[in-house]
């Protein structure tokens, strides 16, 4: 077999076996097949595609490529749950201990964060004493004696991938549905859930700019798992504003909160609620997604949810009390009002240029190395739709200092926002549920 | 600029400017951007194309990226040809001293042959004291003199080409039109010539397998021409089967002397005067290609061509004797009949296996290093169209030792060989000529 002819065989539209996927994604970990060869060959991939199989038999290639968890000593069905990334996205906050709240038992392993605000690791290292570096067993130990345990990623899971996105990151070819299915889906099979459930976002603030590359990115996804025996389902919500009010780490632990106690922004608790519900019904928990819905509002109307998320904090290190008192998080010095210099409604909200401001205030990472300021970012005041005089607050920022920086992200703040005159058409949130049998778009 | 960003407008569909092909080249020429980057680009090129003003422009930064040889010390239109190679193909010996002998200035850079049989160089090296490393100013001083030289390709004509070309190698991307043209017109264009008279091969033996890609091929070449201004015109000719008899150094070269006395083989003899004619057209020493076919003609039967051609082997120290007498040409020990087994019509000969064979016996290059044997070889008794009875002979070939190799390649020669019942249609050896006014098949 030769790297060459492989390349060939895609660019002139031919379907690659298992082998010849393995040979390639092989080679090219152990440094036998050089990145001028793969970076071809996934430009090829971007305009030819890959076939169902050829997808899977590329993921499990990739999967195979390092460590694979074995989440076996946990009893039950493992869920696990995978965002493509937006602004203000702290579900897995919310999600992980109300699901856990009904018996879904989550072990769940997360990354850093790179870009706007931290990942799910940074927002709950901004707990006082919060640990994300348990060893293994006392993950598995943890996640059967309390049914939940999330902790950074460690090991060497599909080190294939990430050696393939980097090339992909500077060749062009990022941009390939099987190639961005299977670099996901990847990394949570190396990951050892026995069903996945895919939040993926569409709209100006997402990856997937059109709801009919978001569908087709979620159906590659779904195929993928139905094709090596993980259930799978994606839902796929909208990502033209952020999610919810807050962005910033300690800001999003606390509204989080807010959600865990019934009193979440409705955009947020309506994914969460829907998200959870799939993970339920995909751990056999309910039978359909609407009981599945009904049984987990009701856990964060009880106190069942927040019961189980002071229970998780404690059991990591961290500091419970942040559950009642929302105050004990870390908190910026000073905060600056944005001020609205138009009349009408808001009619936009760029949520990339948020999550841009954001990171400009230290809540996010431009590079590996920087270090997160737990406590700035920013709370929105207004969304779309809402009716907006001269002068009101859009939203505010929290910052280390009132400095010259401040006034910047305070003047892309306001130009985030568009006011019009007319009231906007309202949006819709949720707007397709992906799973094996198809994809069903909401009413 | 950023590598990336031109990798996404060409994938894209985007035309890129001038300016920015001249980065990619000359930043790829640095070491500035890698190589996989180029193959990522060069596959986007192979699926989107090039317009004639790209293909210019990166053939242009091509030519520019090495030494540029300046024929201005030569008086005249200097024409140059250039064939895309096919076996058996020995028109430089012939063309060069036949359109010399009329009066264009001829000062040809060629290249080692890597490859079936030797190229160019390697056959006028067959001459006992052939001279092909001259100086620059000894070879113009020889074009002006006897209006003729040809020498060993020196200096470094278009790296870039060099360089992309063996990445594309290894990375499915050679078949591209747009890149083949850039990479053949940019060497030509380095090369000094005014005008470029191409030999465009097409068939089972060629690079180009059918007519329209053939075209497509001298298309884009005589449009880069155009561009740059440059008169480039393009004959397209059948290589379904070997072009004359001899295969191999000194056989070719006995065989050129026989074509430069008007007594060579047809299809051999019909493409030099036709290519020659183009040239001297180009050059400005006839009106129509018609007259200049006349002219050359009565240059091969009145004696003037192979007169030239003693000058030409004279004047870079060769034996000019062996035009008189072509036995003192470097000859093989042995000789080897390949026998018919069956009877009726020769029906096709497979070019590429002959080729091989050759290489086989030691008349052609496997690796840069490989030596040479100058005596070795086939020569072809009969070719497409010629009755044959089971028993008679189909080619010789000359061999140093009568060893196992030389049975094994008599086996491969034999079924190069395609003998049918019906006598094959004829064939036409020239299909179209190509120019900026466009494309014409001949009737």
């Amino acid at each position: 077999m030769r790297a060459v002819d492989i390349i060939h065989k895609k660019r002139d539209g031919g379907e690659l076996t298992a082998s010849e996927l393995t040979y390639l994604i092989d080679g090219y970990c152990r440094g036998d097949i050089p990145d001028y060869q793969m970076s071809a060959w996934a430009m090829a991939v971007f305009f030819r595609g890959m076939t169902a199989g050829e997808t899977a038999a590329l993921t499990l290639a990739m999967a195979n490529s390092g460590d694979q968890v074995d989440l076996g000593p946990i009893s039950g069905v493992k869920v696990d749950k995978h965002s493509t990334g937006g602004v203000g996205d702290k579900t897995t906050l919310i999600i992980a201990p109300l699901v856990a709240s009904v018996g879904i038992p989550v072990a769940k392993m997360s990354g850093k964060g790179l870009g706007h605000t931290g990942g799910t690791i940074d927002k709950l290292e901004s707990i006082e004493g919060f640990r994300t570096e348990l060893s293994r067993e006392r993950f598995m130990t943890q996640v059967n004696d309390i049914g939940l345990s999330v902790i950074g990623q460690s090991g060497n899971l599909a080190p294939a991938d990430k050696k393939l996105y980097a090339l992909r990151d500077v060749t062009g070819t990022v941009e390939s549905i099987p190639l961005i299915a299977s670099s996901v889906m990847s990394k949570k099979i190396a990951a050892g859930a026995d069903a996945i459930v895919l939040d993926v976002k569409t709209g100006s603030g997402a990856f997937m700019k059109t709801l009919e590359h978001s569908e087709q990115l979620a159906q590659a996804m779904v195929e993928i798992g139905t094709e090596v025996g993980r259930h799978t389902a994606a839902i796929i919500s909208d990502m033209d504003q952020p999610l919810g009010y807050a962005i910033g780490n300690a800001l999003e632990v606390a509204e989080s909160i807010e959600t865990l106690k019934g009193r979440g922004p409705a955009d947020l608790t309506e994914l969460c609620l829907t998200l959870g519900a799939h993970m339920v019904v995909l751990g056999g928990k309910a039978d359909s997604v609407d009981t599945a819905k009904e049984l987990l509002r009701s856990q964060l109307h009880n106190g069942a949810a927040l019961a189980k998320f002071k229970q998780f904090v404690a059991a990591q290190g961290g500091d419970e009390g942040i559950a009642d008192d929302p105050s004990r998080l870390p908190s910026a010095p000073h905060s600056v009002e944005v001020k609205a210099e138009a009349s009408g409604f808001v009619s936009a909200i760029e949520a990339e240029q948020l999550g841009l401001a954001a990171m400009l205030l230290g809540a996010g990472r431009a590079t590996k190395e920087a270090e997160i300021d737990y406590a700035v970012g920013l709370t929105l005041r207004l969304k779309v739709g809402d009716p907006v005089n001269a002068g009101d607050t859009l939203a505010v920022l929290h910052v280390r200092e009132n400095n010259e920086t401040a006034s910047e992200v305070a003047a892309r703040v306001r130009d985030a926002y568009s006011i019009n005159d007319k009231q906007p058409e309202e949006r819709k949130l949720l707007l397709s549920v992906v799973t094996s049998s198809g994809v069903e778009r909401y009413s």
